[in-house]
């Protein structure tokens, strides 16, 4: 039995793992699948990388977590760099799955095609409350091009607006380079959400884990709604030792 | 139900589609298989670019057809290309399968291996009339690597000789780029016509489009012919909205 | 019925190829699975490419094999190119599986990720007897982070020392580029032995082979253990004419 820790990505929250906790489940394993913070209902979007970890770290302090596998989605890859900065004695392995992998210092906006970052800023700028939302058109074809419409616009309607801050403001990594601890990157392979090749998650995000284990799967960039069932085996065979 | 118009590559011709289309139809969709301006028996050789998309674009005018998803294979990408900006009010969705996706003012020959195209230059000098041929190893190999030689032999056999004119004269493209129709690309894993990385057709063509759907399945150049079923779901994939 | 000669990576010998042999018999083909020089049990440590290659040119010679097809894994890819040399006209396809595919002149070392040959250096010299070994954790994620932890070890705990002057020494493969064999690169896609992209086995190093088939499959890079059925599957449609 494994311990299993899953941090959502942007837009998105700890019910965004619904239909893989039973799938893991079943498997023998025990899930936690806490939310970000700005991502809660009634949060602030006026929040730091620090601030959005900060109810995850407390989740898993409460309940004094250790030696689990700790899983990060997407945004959810700059997350759990930062958690395991914090708490890296109770990590047993990194996994990212079609996460960002920042440099030190570097802003998640730093790492997405040139024609994302002036749209985001656009959204926000239009939106004036700190969020950002994506265009469905983007969210269909690129992040569910596997899924029926009908699943796409289900997902998409339940998004929530995402903090602006943690795109745009540098990340502190200095000290995850040296962290001892294990790493897979868990990558969906018709996942076009940042293009693939010159700003694709694999290889180009994923090699700067050093060495790594490379596990794959069929699918788009939110295959815990489209393929639940083999997410799961995949997140098993990318956390087991 | 869904109208999609399907355009073959260099050297083939509607027929090519033969056992793709019945796939499609069960699945409950209409099917059109144009031929492409000098390929027809009887057709010219000497033919621009122009002159190969003007039978399908009469082929969609005399029909009246509207709201279809229009794909190109191949060297069809170029030609859906140009028929998306004479017609740009009737295409649903563009789907690029394994297919060149020029640059404005480009030829298809910018955009192949440099062994290429010496290698077609003096085949056309040989020939003499206008055309060229691929010698049956690139065929098998490159094309057809994941066919059985018997099934590779059967369909290099009824390859027609291809029109060169349209390998060499820059296409103009001025148009496309600010089309909004929605764009797929339906990549197949396997295909080594123009090998893969630095002169792959993906990423490298593909991310030409902007932002697309990308949809993979496992095969080579010439799935229509080795994988019609599974190519057929794709194309589903590819083509719905 | 084809004759299939298959020459093992480094760490290994012909016992290693004991699972997929059956396999390939079963589909009714002969199999020849030769150990390399340095590999045997008893050999000197202190072997050049040449002094490799030479048991297994011997092995082919003794039996008089002829119109075979030889495969070389990982580090076999160096072997086959040079015995493919030695012997041109009895080889019918030349089929590297997750291979080096050196230029001529290069070193082994000159093909890895920087991190590895330091690390080899340093483990040369501390074993002092002209061989190397990997880490566990770098064989359990790069190269066998399909299987079972258990498998893994397994594995792992059979592996020979590995003699470290044919990974250092310039090979010579002035012939190898104009010999006129076909060739085909069998890639299993979750391969991380030596990271994927800038440098990956491929299409780095495959798109040096010139126009090839290529041929792929889901796995690590010892796919010998973790899917033996498949990989005879896909030997054949790599060996196949």
């Amino acid at each position: 039995m494994t311990t299993y820790v899953l941090v959502h990505g942007a837009w998105q929250y700890g019910e965004s793992w619904d239909r893989v906790r039973p799938e893991l489940e079943t498997l023998g394993h025990e899930v936690h699948t806490p939310t970000a913070g700005g991502l809660r209902p009634g949060d602030s979007p006026d929040v730091s990388t620090d601030d959005a970890c900060r109810p995850i770290i407390d989740y898993i302090l409460d309940r004094d977590l250790r030696d689990f596998v700790l899983l990060g989605h997407s945004w959810g890859g700059v997350l759990i760099a930062k958690i395991a900065e914090a708490l890296p004695d109770r990590v047993r392995r990194l996994v990212f799955q079609s996460a960002f992998v920042l440099l030190d210092g570097q802003t998640v906006l730093d790492n997405v095609p040139p024609f994302f970052p002036p749209a985001l800023h656009a959204n926000a700028a239009d939106r004036g409350d700190g969020t950002v939302l994506l265009p469905f058109e983007i969210w269909r074809d690129g992040f569910m091009g596997d899924a029926t419409l009908e699943l796409a616009r289900e997902v998409y309607d339940r998004l929530r607006p995402q903090p602006f801050r943690p795109f745009t403001e540098p990340v502190d990594l200095s000290k995850f380079a040296e962290l001892p601890i294990p790493k897979s990157y868990l990558n969906a392979t018709e996942d076009n959400g940042l293009l693939q090749g010159e700003w694709g998650w694999h290889p180009r995000m994923s090699n700067r884990l050093g060495y790594f284990r490379l596990v794959q799967m069929p699918g788009g960039h939110e295959v815990m709604y489209t393929r639940p069932k083999l997410l799961a085996e995949k997140i098993v065979e990318a956390g087991r030792d």
